[in-house]
């Protein structure tokens, strides 16, 4: 028995150097998007490309292989010596084997030109954007897709090469399954677009708000939500996004939108801030194991989900935050109260920019991307099509159409880092945001009228005990019926949506 | 012919790699001094032991010594085929020797011990200073210390330990050659104190500086100094430093300090350009090998000195900067001519603060941290005796003593950052940088009316070409003397300090 648990120490050990060497593309990451010089993206691109290979290499390695071996059988994943584990250990090894499985269908070179082309894209991407020119990201995205669709072949699927991206974000999550899903929902949601969609006056939400005040709202929220300010920093980026080193050490980042105020701004941080209460409440204690990192891009985006419009846009939240706001903002909200404000920010309305869009229409634009990636990834569409598609299925969906790629299909980030695949997780996050959700309530009587006294602690508490705490030692499946005692169910999330927007 | 080219070109390729890697310890130190979170410092630490280690077993592996062997003996350090290889590949692979024989005596443990430790003596230090507790840093500096002697051992020397610390800031110095050349100039310092020292009234460049303001005219400056925007940042952090990761990413820090507003503040942003246009200004298309290297500390601080005082401190800089100063800060200066700022900014007069000292008293200074590790590193000195002697001296050499430890002992970051033998880099960059500053004049005699006219590319032009451009090429005796037509001479510097205060 000293033997195995010596054997799974030194693993341990390995497992602890590479999650320290991946931390630092997660610097780097980070790095580049707040506050690298704009001279330095083609040596950021020679940083990452060089990071990317040693990783892929400590990861394939024999060293780790042989590390592995006497505790599981690669081959067959049967355990060697069961007896000797206890659950956890049993779980990571189950999950250090898959990682090790998939890393070495990937050649060295294609992981390294991976790492390498991504950051040229973003900085191609940014500027296309600012200049509201397809042209100028078009070629970066091409070369990305084909990157792409390489990694698909050699990583291997039953159906689409679509199905392999998907099970790096979502894993066991197939374009078939996604379908499926995506279409008994997508009537439901159009529907409770057509039922919901109100006129009402919203100007007061927009404005151009004094940045360092909605960054100190923004300090004093992170804190009410449970962050420890001594484990993170908050920054300025293009897009906001939220990195994580180490439980200890993560990065949030937002922008200052000089539009809505809540959607355009305040959103933005409670969501990155979901993401961030995940990674700093993952067991620490098997950091450098599987056990300390996240599940799937789903359960990640359900935990932002959960938080930005679940808690973040509910009558009881603003009870206790709409005081502090109107006295930062007076010239927008002295004259507002309450029940205008919590109608305004709550507005059914198609719009263009998905992350800024309200909860039920929101889904719809996430259905747009999958579609659309979908159609790249099986070469039905050219990406020179991309900007007619958005806008046909835009018009289908939402009833609107952009004036501009900026805003329309250069708004997000994601394709210039080569996240094909990631899209559809922003739904499944509201999937399964539901159905915690709808256990949250049933659990919590009272939940109401603690958040509308400022007390969100308990919610951070209830998400760290069904679902930061386990890190990947359960299947997604396995977490939420755990949790909730039901395999995932997308009626919770109708229910919730439509029941809300009744009463409004 | 083609044999041999190829063979450099694959050194070549392994020491972009390895460079690459390095850059990434700049920016894990980078972030640690200005972004990072404080709840990240253990995890800091683990990061910059695993690089460390790696980057020692990168050059420290048989690849690189086997793709080295066919072009350079290791042994002997003769080249195989001469006659094949140019002048700056020449230099290259000498220098390339030197770092591998180096790296092969210390070994990997050690190296990634002393990673390891400074990161958290760095944490400790910073609240050490704050609270004023030596008790609270000295069981880091005793173990860095330690680990320092140990080094020494591993490194070898031929008469002191101090010598083999020295090395790596300072090739082939050693603290006999420095302890003549101080103790040269040691009575002539003391003699230009007590000639030069006046009472002026300097209290208008004393304030609360606002923080916005001083930032918008250090950026206005670096401009002027010629540093491309696109290829650096300026942050905040407790200590001034500049790292570089690449000569197209290169970040600088500076601090906003209450007290004197050059001195204090934009000295600091002047002294940091100096060490980032040299950075910048190295050969990129050797990047990779040594040749994109600086040669020496005393040889970067000799550009932050000329720029700092030497350009920053004269008469006809602030010709060109005095007016936009006085209306950034009208109720300091608004009543100030030019001639009373010039002479308060040159006042020599003891003070605690070696980064804010003048140009005189700061050479005494640097002597007596010198004198200190010096002691320390041959057990003449301990840890705990460390306040007393830096008392001892301040009042021998200064004639003050400063009345807290962080005025005194605990004011600078270098020996929690490890940097033992750094300091003496500093009086040698003065010297070096009075050198070259009595060239440039010799050469361009109408530099007093350019500079007035706010035109300094010339200066960054002149150091460029004659110390920037070369990289590692030339030794410093060499360099110097390339420059100069004499190797190093202090009396440059002793006439310069002389020559300037005497028409004060």
């Amino acid at each position: 028995m000293t033997k195995t648990l010596t054997t799974y120490e030194a693993v341990t050990e390995f497992g602890k150097k590479l999650k320290t060497l991946t931390s630092l593309k997660a610097l780097l990451e980070w790095d580049q998007e707040t506050k690298m010089p704009s001279g330095g993206v083609e040596f950021r691109s020679n940083q990452l490309e060089m990071l990317s290979g040693l990783i892929h290499e400590k990861l394939t390695s024999s060293e780790l292989n042989n590390l592995l071996s006497p505790l599981i059988d690669m081959d067959s994943g049967d355990l060697v010596d069961s007896d000797s584990l206890d659950l956890s250990q049993k779980a990571a090894l189950r999950e250090w084997r898959k990682d090790v499985l998939k890393a070495k269908k990937l050649p060295d070179r294609l992981v390294k030109e991976f790492s390498k082309t991504t950051p040229l894209a973003i900085h191609a991407w940014a500027k296309a954007k600012e200049e509201n020119s397809f042209e100028i990201f078009a070629p970066h995205l091409e070369k990305i897709i084909d990157l792409s669709k390489e990694k698909a072949q050699h990583l291997g699927y039953e159906f689409s090469p679509y199905d392999a991206l998907l099970d790096e974000y979502e894993p066991k999550m197939t374009s078939q399954k996604l379908t499926k899903l995506f279409s008994e929902i997508k009537p439901k949601l159009l529907d409770l677009v057509k039922t919901h969609s109100k006129k009402i006056d919203s100007s007061f939400l927009y404005g151009d708000f004094d940045a360092q005040k909605l960054m100190s709202f923004n300090k004093e929220l992170l804190d009410k939500m449970g962050l420890n300010k001594d484990f993170y920093r908050l920054d300025l980026s293009n897009h906001p996004f939220c990195l994580s080193m180490h439980p200890r050490d993560v990065r949030l980042t937002t922008h200052i939108n000089s539009s809505d105020l809540v959607a355009g701004n305040i959103s933005a941080v409670i969501h990155e801030a979901g993401h961030a209460l995940y990674e700093m409440g993952l067991p620490i204690e098997h950091f450098g194991t599987p056990l300390c990192e996240a599940l799937s891009m789903g359960i990640h985006e359900s935990q932002s989900k959960f938080w930005e419009t679940m808690i973040g846009q509910s009558f009881e939240f603003w009870e206790h935050f709409f005081p502090t706001l109107q006295k930062l903002f007076p010239e927008n909200l002295k004259d507002i109260s309450l029940d205008e404000f919590y109608k305004a920010i709550n507005i059914v309305k198609p719009s263009f920019i998905r992350i800024h869009a309200d909860e039920i229409t929101y889904n719809l634009h996430v259905i747009l991307r999958f579609e659309i990636e979908k159609a790249l990834l099986s070469d039905e569409l050219k990406v020179s099509e991309i900007p007619e598609a958005w806008n046909d299925k835009m018009q289908s969906y939402l009833g609107i159409v952009p004036k501009t790629f900026s805003e329309g299909c250069l708004q997000d980030i994601h394709w210039s880092c080569g996240l094909f695949g990631y899209f559809p997780t922003y739904l499944l996050g509201n999937l399964y945001a539901g159905q915690l959700y709808h256990n949250f309530r049933k659990t919590h009587l009272d939940y109401n009228t603690k958040i509308a006294q400022g007390n969100l602690l308990f919610i951070r508490d209830y998400l760290k005990k069904n679902v930061h705490e386990f890190g990947r030692y359960y299947s997604q499946e396995e977490l939420i019926k755990n949790a909730t005692g039901e395999t995932l169910n997308p009626e919770y999330f109708i229910q919730y949506l439509d029941s809300k927007y009744s009463t409004l």
